[in-house]
């Protein structure tokens, strides 16, 4: 089997599901009690912190640990968003579901919403954020990678741009496909808080972290036992968390590593199908994550390729997992994705794990069932 | 290191977690995916949801999985509450923090909040209750087994009196200490909804799940990507939810068992601390889960007789662990235990992990310690 759908969650490092074993069966103290050997599971968490918080540029304090990127999504929100009646929250059209459903959320709680255009490319419109920042801009939402097309933002720029017209707006940057494979210092970035999920970077499902400059800010949306400074009660899911840390250190160690050969992966597919097909379109910006090719073909279904592909033992993807149940094409419409492409969508991604040489036949037997369905569709 | 603290967590089944170990490594796809592989996650899923339900006397399509109990309760009480002005919430005084702080949270919201007393016994005082339910109460919430004392409230006979005043109530049951130890059956005990952990039964930390009577009332908490039937977006955490339904019916299985071997150790602490030590008072109700025992001890620290034990390789708890750190004594209080006994409180609990060899072991070193302690503080 050769599984090119990374983008909607990747396996998890050996090592890190050993220790995960290791952990539940022999650290199993429950981290709020008061004897050692839960001072013991208690310091591991805060190490466990600490270090993923190292390899976002920042400090253990800044970091919650969540249920997954859903979670943090919805806490960076919910939990920043405030009652002030004029206060204004802007969000752009590619933001993942755990976003744009909040933002709607938000909208029936008659909350003045705006939502940003996204260019062709898929990265934010910077004309159409500009002109949603105001006075009364309280939050903005920005998703780093696009999930569906590894389009990436520069928060950097955008960041300066926003706080150029109002230096108070709340930056919340979902970073959930760039941890891990792009380069990430929420410092350097500057804004006030960034989402990951530990199972898209070989690590745990069902574990994430948010990371928040000013915590005091921040209002829980679990009540209960205390825990995490009261930030996020609920007894700590103490091996999932030890698990993310370590699998952020693997993978930040490797990045640029890893990188580089996953680029490599990239351009040899778009090589292999601008050579083979035609009418297609690569959905694509400039400055776009390798881990992603989001292809577009005319006249064929994507999830009938995805079908034909599965039988040759090869798994691939049709916009975003998560909402592929859904059958949503928000952001590759928001592209403005032709109609009769649009169906024919398909999303490659990578991982460390994938070889050059499965990489090399998966493209072979794309193009071969490519032609095969082009042809059946053409008759 | 003997282990009688297991109210605060408890210690994985090893096939639990040699289960959760296979399912990371290789049935690792996303389960909404829409390749075969992933599909057959999916339906591992859903098989897990109904074997959990069985095991609560209901089916798959009523369980929503968490992110542990804290959630279940945050997101039963959040997600059935109502914007009706007049709606009155009634909780008992004895509720964990993560019941009992979300009732804080509704009054910040200026909800109406009613708090039931507590007899004695740490059970439910009914004329409390009853006086606090009329034609407004929109929402009850009770513990079913305090994780304080182990006493039971009378579920089943609670619900048909507060129905009997007002047949709309939706009746909360936070299950946390009793699944997996005594029977339950949500249809019998008729509640509107149920919460469980998976830790407190030997399953995996950071899992739980909320039984649901009525889906389509819930109001979710988390937005994104649609899961479990748009009532808790995110990823789900696959291994973590198949290990707690496997540990559900490996606790339920052997439950009568464990009741019975359980209470025979805990009724020879009883003995015992009845035998050896004087000024004290067993926090109990008349119908008291064997698997916790709490004891206030007059006259000493129950911190330091922890400590003590500690040295002595025997793990107990004062309290609750989850609040612990925060020092409170909310439930003892509310009983009505008394000052100079209050912080001489410790809590012993159990688990079938547990031997009666090693209870015999720890009752002897606890009151020898106790003995010395009492020495040293009656000086």
């Amino acid at each position: 089997m050769i599984f090119l759908d990374n983008a909607s969650t990747t396996q998890i490092y050996d090592s890190v599901n050993k220790k995960i074993f290791e952990l539940n069966a022999q650290n199993f103290y429950n981290p709020s009690a008061l004897y050692g050997k839960a001072i013991e599971v208690s310091k591991m968490l805060q190490e466990a912190k600490d270090n993923l918080a190292k390899n976002l540029g920042t400090t253990g304090e800044h970091i919650i640990f969540t249920s997954g990127a859903t979670e943090s999504n919805n806490l960076a929100i919910f939990g920043l968003s405030t009652n002030k009646k004029d206060a204004e929250y802007v969000f752009s059209v590619g933001e993942h579901p755990s976003v744009f459903d909040v933002a709607n959320a938000l909208k029936s709680q008659n909350k003045i919403i705006k939502f940003v255009d996204i260019t062709k490319n898929g990265i934010v419109d910077e004309n159409s954020l500009l002109n949603s920042i105001n006075q009364n801009t309280h939050l903005v939402s920005i998703i780093h990678v696009s999930n569906e097309t590894g389009a990436i933002n520069d928060i950097k720029r955008l960041c300066k741009l926003i706080r150029k017209v109002n230096p108070k707006v709340i930056i919340h940057v979902d970073g959930t496909q760039a941890f891990g494979k792009i380069p990430v210092n929420v410092q350097d970035l500057d804004v006030d808080c960034y989402t990951i999920s530990a199972h898209k970077f070989h690590g745990p499902k069902g574990v994430g972290a948010l990371y928040v400059k000013n915590m005091e800010k921040l209002k829980p949306i679990f009540f209960g036992g205390g825990q995490q400074n009261n930030r996020r009660s609920g007894t700590e899911n103490v091996s999932g968390y030890v698990g993310m840390a370590m699998a952020s250190e693997i993978a930040c160690k490797n990045q640029l590593a890893n990188y580089e050969q996953i680029k490599a992966m990239r351009d040899y597919v778009k090589q292999e199908i601008s050579n083979n097909c035609k009418d297609f379109v690569f959905n694509e910006a400039e400055n776009n994550s390798p881990y992603i090719l989001s292809v577009s073909f005319k006249g064929i279904r994507g999830e009938v390729l995805l079908h034909m592909l599965e039988e040759q033992d090869v798994l691939i993807g049709i916009g975003s997992a998560c909402s592929s149940k859904k059958q949503s094409n928000r952001v590759l419409e928001n592209m403005g994705v032709q109609k009769d492409y649009l169906l024919g969508s398909i999303r490659i991604s990578f991982s460390s794990f994938n070889t050059p040489n499965e990489v090399k036949i998966a493209t072979q037997k794309l193009i071969e069932q490519y032609k095969i369905l082009k042809a059946k569709m053409s008759k």
